[in-house]
């Protein structure tokens, strides 16, 4: 066949793809399993090819087995994190409902966001970044604003906090009538959760944070109740890719048409669920937190302080308080003469100098503290002994007062 | 470390991903290149780390390229096509605004759900299935209800029509001062498509079709006129996840945090639309019309109709009329006895015996026609060699009077 060559004056010029190799200990994502990238580069088959419809299946019983649910609408969401967030939130709010939503982190802000975009009217129930919602408080904002759903964040990503006490949260909202939706993307598979035993409405993940995989298809749940709400909603929801009274006729029985669905990311979603059932769920969840347990041991006995009381401490994400800078050059943690060091260099040193991301604080936390994520392929004991070393080290070089040997052994004696 | 062995009595028992291997020749997703599939199986950096602002940038620089505009609002949304789709329509629609669309397939009628779902009042311009816009039914429209945003299907994958006439299109939207949106999920990088020269103002498409990229992250493009008007709502979009003011700020020069991006999939789509830039996009412009016309040139002479006129042939998606099925078993073709072959039957047969798949017609034409797709990677001789000789041998099994020897030499003259 006759191939002109045309139109290649103006192709750009654009090398192979040949990122770093680098070690993912950030709030995500995570380092991602080898056989879930080897799952990533597994032809495609259609997204209706009957034995699509096999590996559907077998991702919602597997996402199920990890939510700790029956929840028979219980899917990957075709988009990251966000839009498993904006699907909840989209589909449960109904125009001129009122929402409640803590004000304790950035990813409630970002539930009072999509609330307002979906006609609802937001109240707040407030704690300080780095605290969980006290429940005395939330029973409180409900009989002052008569909630018709409670969003709250099991696991903060901006603060390292777990939710304590989701149990009697929800049998607050459920005692006033209202829908429970519950953000788990630092959660799911990491630390536990119990959808069904906690009586969560809804709750939404990501797959890049504890379950490895890379992000693009967003784990969702909803039990019947919440499900009924959104399949008698008096108007359709504002969008329409996320709608799920549509998205019921792809992953329900009918297996209708509704947009083609990101056939790879579930690809991946099966492959990293299938490594969570081969590990056991209680397992992975005691994983994490011996994992991150021996980080926490490693960033304790160097001198460095946990942002977060440790009732609350999330081993999925470790908020470690940014340090003073000036080790033995004058009066420190003095005030207003106190000199932290600068989290953006240290981050950026480590990045350079050892390939290993981690993160600086968000919002009420920017400048107080480093965020350092232990999740799922990257909770492994060579990622947690680089970290302690190679925070310790490039920390001492910026001039905090730590004693990286002291770290290096306490972590090393965990693991 | 000690390692419990808890929560595993439940875990569900899942095989391996085994999917089977397929030949994608229906409406998407085509066939992946193995360099695209092996870019997915990369190891991740984060969606904030400086190797990965270059990657976004050199796929920005290549989606601009295959778009053929300069425009800088260039960007992958992170979902498959129907999230590009409603990021443009939900951006540049404002509530209460007026939006002409297409009646004449599929996507015109998704656009129409979208337009109202944004809060548009929704009007029409008519044409059948498997028939473009008449400028003429263009003008008339805009006369009578003078619409703000204009809708219009470039390639309509549910008919295989390709629209023609866009400038004198965009030119009628833009003497009344509105906005035209493009969908080109199915001619982006297969049939020609030039968007600053044909004053489109924004146009959206999909991964997995002429691009052969795997869907997760769909490309968009708005020139600054469209960008300003998304820049100057009103009220903000009613999709938080979908809010190119707030996507600005990620992949404008600010570069800060949105959503996590689906790192994956923009690797694959970089890797993609590299090989777009390596065969120069005239070049794969001429392959798809000489592949395609292969496969058409077999179709017919095998005694086969193609259901659109050649003046609106689209080479990447090509609807074959479903023939009569009583060949010299009595009077065929006689009005209301016309026995036609059972479609579904013959794809299904398609699949399990020569694992290759096409699909049906849908809305106004289920039942009346194959959709054939021949799109990027799949638009190869091999493939069309299969689809001909395959369809016709099928075909003959269903009692169509086909000649499949005249169409496979048809076909094998022309490739």
């Amino acid at each position: 066949m006759h191939q002109p060559e045309l139109g290649t004056t103006d192709a750009p010029e654009v090398g192979e793809l040949t990122p770093p190799t680098r070690t993912l200990m950030g709030p995500g994502p995570s380092d991602v399993h080898p056989r879930v990238l080897r799952a990533m580069s597994t032809p495609l088959v259609g997204h209706l090819d009957p034995s699509f419809i096999e590996i559907m299946d077998d991702t919602q019983e597997l996402l199920r087995y990890t939510f700790r649910t029956d929840n028979k609408w219980t899917i990957p969401v075709s988009g990251t994190g966000s839009a498993s967030m904006e699907a909840a939130i989209g589909n449960l709010v109904e125009p001129g409902e009122t929402v409640l939503v803590p004000t304790n982190g950035y990813f409630g802000g970002r539930m009072a966001e999509m609330a307002r975009r979906a006609g609802g009217d937001v109240v707040e129930v407030d704690a300080p970044w780095g605290e969980p919602l006290d429940p005395v408080d939330v029973r409180a904002a409900f009989d002052e604003h008569q909630p018709d759903v409670f969003g709250f964040v099991h696991a903060e990503t901006s603060t390292g906090v777990r939710q304590p006490d989701v149990p009697e949260l929800t049998s607050i909202a459920h005692d006033h009538d209202a829908y429970v939706i519950a953000d788990c993307v630092t959660s799911l598979g990491g630390v536990p959760l119990k959808v069904d035993e906690w009586d969560i409405d809804a709750a939404y993940s990501g797959p890049q944070k504890c379950l490895s995989c890379p992000p693009g298809a967003s784990p969702l749940t909803l039990n019947d109740r919440a499900m009924d709400k959104v399949l008698s909603r008096e108007e359709p929801t504002r969008s329409w890719y996320l709608d799920l009274s549509l998205l019921e006729g792809y992953w329900g029985e009918e297996r209708a048409y509704h947009h083609t669905a990101p056939v790879t990311n579930v690809y991946a979603l099966r492959e990293a669920l299938r490594l969570v059932a081969e590990e056991g769920i209680e397992s992975r969840w005691a994983r994490h937190r011996e994992t991150a347990g021996a980080l926490k041991a490693g960033i304790e006995a160097m001198g460095l302080e946990m942002n977060v009381a440790d009732e609350y401490w999330l081993p999925s994400l470790n908020a470690v308080r940014v340090p003073d800078g000036d080790a033995g050059q004058g009066p420190a943690s003095t005030g207003a003469s106190r000199h932290t060091v600068d989290d953006g260099a240290v981050i950026a040193d480590l990045l350079d100098g050892y390939d290993l991301e981690i993160a600086s604080g968000l919002g009420d936390l920017a400048g107080d503290i480093f965020r350092i994520g232990c999740m799922g392929h990257s909770a492994r004991p060579a990622n947690v002994s680089l970290l302690v070393s190679a925070l310790g080290q490039t920390l001492a070089e910026h001039g905090a007062g730590v004693d990286v040997g002291a770290g290096v052994e306490a972590t090393a004696s965990r693991l």
